[in-house]
């Protein structure tokens, strides 16, 4: 089973890409970011978006994506324009797998720390271990994608629960 | 000039597409709403106002497409649903028109009240006025998009000043 990870953003998506196997750890793929230019404007920046996500599942071909919701408790006009991102990657993803789970902030630091209050570092040395990686992902979106495509993974129990 | 009007929400999506010609009055050639039921989840709804606005768009083939920005006062939640739906519209409009002009409620109402803080009845009176309508246009989404709509005649003078 191949998921993808997204962590939308409009300056910077995250992406993820993990493979898990029955009995096996979960093994990744790919990550990376999309990334679009501030001079440019919104509507040109979600067109880049949706190209970018397109091409993600072209060549993955996910059973299934797995995004992070938004988290807009911090600053209201950059929780607009994320949101602006995060409806072209939900239209995308819908158009092009059709198979969409969302997971909260909290789900994803419960799912792979066991504690809804861990900080962002604890999270990414989750991410490397899960996977097996030898640093930490860069940049933070990327490992943010990592991390809800292990989120999806150990939640639906596709992978088994993740043995260290 | 065909324009067209957008006001973005993700329950109800207003629409309106005006008729402009030099020295003659702007002509409405209709107006109405895409809506999506709240019992979906919001990738299948941005789904369904693609589908929408693409339909608007093949139909009436607009010069240009005129959109209301987002006005996030209120209630943080709604306009992040709001802000999913938006993303979604400009994504579309700017694959299939290409011309696409933002105006904000300010914008709107100095546009057909001259005055920035007129109150909606107003602006929908203004609307009924400009485009000679029997009675204002429901529900308000629909009037809403084609005041965006006269905005972009007027603050372009592709129509030529409104005159009544």
């Amino acid at each position: 089973m191949i998921i993808v990870g997204f962590d939308p953003g409009i300056a910077t998506l995250g992406y993820g890409v993990i493979k898990t196997e029955k009995r096996k750890k979960p093994e990744m793929l790919d990550y990376g970011i999309v990334s679009t230019p501030k001079e440019e404007n919104i509507a040109v920046r979600l067109a880049m978006i949706e190209k970018g996500v397109k091409q993600i599942i072209d060549k993955y071909k996910p059973d299934e994506i797995a995004i992070e919701e938004l988290f807009f408790a911090k600053n209201v006009k950059t929780a607009i324009a994320v949101a602006h991102a995060r409806g072209v990657v939900l239209l995308t993803c819908i158009k092009e797998c059709g198979r969409i789970y969302e997971y909260t902030p909290l789900q994803i630091k419960q799912a792979l720390t066991g504690y809804g209050r861990a900080e962002k570092k604890q999270i990414q040395a989750m991410v490397k271990m899960f996977l097996n990686l030898k640093a930490i992902p860069k940049p933070d979106d990327a490992a943010d994608a990592l991390a809800v495509a292990l989120t999806h993974a150990q939640t639906n129990k596709l992978g088994g629960l993740f043995s260290i």
